[in-house]
């Protein structure tokens, strides 16, 4: 299974969405231009727009529509990196140096806000007032969530409820959304929009999970950065948390947050949860939303897109980076 | 003239928007409780939201819609307050310490996010989609615009068209979009909206003026910020043009900005500037787009508002702060 065979029924809708991002950073104002093209060339799976694409070729398939929604998705997504990475102070992502390491944290901030209304205003092209909505409460939970995930920073006082609301916030909120939209816009009925959010808020919360896992066991040189990322920055993940629910007497992660993520202290404790088996059943916690994500779909009419979404499932699983 | 008696014919409108910001900033979310209210408490005049209500009070003043709109307006305002002291890395604004200053720049980038987000899931709730498209091109017009100011920090190759352009990006594109707002949603007809449209531009062109020369010839207790602010960090205003107008053959800028706005240097301009006619002709020019801004009300009805309008743009002239 490939991407590209996933990808396989909406193939020409994500070259045209390809082509629209290439257009928007060709914008009229030549010292975005740069910065733009920078922030959009990520070499990223586009997963968020083939999930809006997928979800929409269920009834109505209206490309007019969902062109610019789907490139609105990824713009709006682009824009979420470019200002976490100015959040983290990040200067790599994906083995690329970030724009705020490029350019600084000021551009990255403007680019970013130039990023997520470019994104509404192509939204607001569909004439549908519900999506339009829809987008800007999904940037007010991923706000929201991440200026609690920064203000929580080397707390270790959290637990895997703390966790799941967190990355519902960070991650699966937009790839619910990415579905959601393009449910709504291909009309089809409340309960099919319901069951293609549902899959997309459980695939978003099995895909964040895999990331964070993958921060823990992953190869610096697949993930292009470095191993430990999320305690080094006092981000609890999934791992961490199941580490110290197994030690409830002796806390490993107090000593590596009370030292604001010192590297030794981080490497102890990524060595003891590649030591135990932590690791799979982080990854049993991940199958089980995929699960969950491939059951929300089992009303929706058996077709090539149905197919689609869930080996998606299955691939997001199973990768490495 | 006094600011109150000017809003006077809005009071009820105002006092309605000012309730909402409250009940806004208490939202559910106890984490974003004290940063909220730090950033809505401004002591500002609330001049945005008060062009939104005077013209919407020409034709149908419906306040059901006019409330969120101008809350609305004045939560975006606020998120790009927040968003260009992270940029500017100000600790001051006003005589109080900043949010960036407070809890460091990445709070203040994801503050700001879920106040422009919030702003456009009020304007949303006007179920008026055309005014929540000039909102989301209100942004990107105003985040390009920063970064180009940003990018030319430091270069004194600009002339009065370029520092024309960046104010219209930074300042008077909000105006007019808080009076055209006003006019769209009070279902005024077309010229109508145009000719408030304009008010609120020139209006703002006048505003971002007068705020430039108060940088150079203001008190530092009643501007609560450094007098000479925009040169220390690189930025050319009308004050400071003029002078290079005026000394073609030996720029005094140039040595300013090739030290990156050495304070002793700075001093020497500004100097240079006060002993000069040059805030005088600086006050003509913002005179001059004040009274465009008053002639472009000439085809409305003579109301309180019309006035409350004519008075406003004198005394954002006359202003000391």
């Amino acid at each position: 299974m490939t991407i590209a065979s996933i990808y396989e029924p909406i193939q020409p809708g994500l070259r045209m969405v390809e082509e629209s991002l290439k257009e928007f950073s060709k914008a009229d104002l030549p010292w975005m231009t740069e910065p733009l093209k920078h922030a959009l060339e990520t070499g990223g799976k586009r997963i968020r727009p083939a999930l809006t694409l997928l979800a929409g070729k269920f009834h109505q398939y209206d490309l007019e529509q969902l062109i610019p929604m789907s490139t609105a998705i990824e713009l709006f997504h682009n824009a979420t990196l470019v200002h976490d990475d100015a959040v983290d102070k990040s200067s790599l992502r994906r083995g690329k140096p970030t724009v705020s390491g490029l350019w600084g944290e000021g551009v990255a901030l403007l680019l970013g806000d130039y990023l997520f209304s470019s994104s509404s205003d192509l939204v607001c092209s569909t004439g549908n007032l519900r999506v339009v909505r829809l987008f800007a409460q999904t940037l007010m939970k991923m706000s929201a969530g991440q200026l609690r995930e920064l203000l929580s920073a080397y707390n270790w006082r959290q637990n895997r409820q703390d966790y799941y609301e967190r990355i519902d916030s960070k991650t699966a909120s937009l790839f619910s959304t990415a579905t959601e939209a393009g449910a709504i816009l291909s009309k089809a009925p409340e309960e099919a929009v319901e069951a293609l959010k549902n899959y997309g808020h459980n695939l978003g919360m099995a895909f964040q999970i895999v990331d964070d896992i993958l921060d823990i066991i992953g190869d610096e040189a697949e993930l292009g950065k470095p191993v430990g990322s999320d305690l080094l920055q006092g981000t609890l993940t999934l791992p961490a948390i199941l580490l110290m629910e197994n030690h409830p007497g002796d806390n490993p992660l107090r000593e590596v947050f009370e030292k604001s993520g010192d590297r030794a202290e981080v490497e102890r404790v990524i060595e003891m949860i590649r030591n135990s088996p932590i690791v799979e059943e982080c990854y049993r916690i991940a199958a089980a939303f995929s699960a969950q994500a491939c059951r929300a779909l089992e009303g929706l009419p058996e077709n090539p897109c149905r197919r689609s979404l869930l080996d998606l499932a299955d691939f997001l699983i199973a990768r490495r980076k």
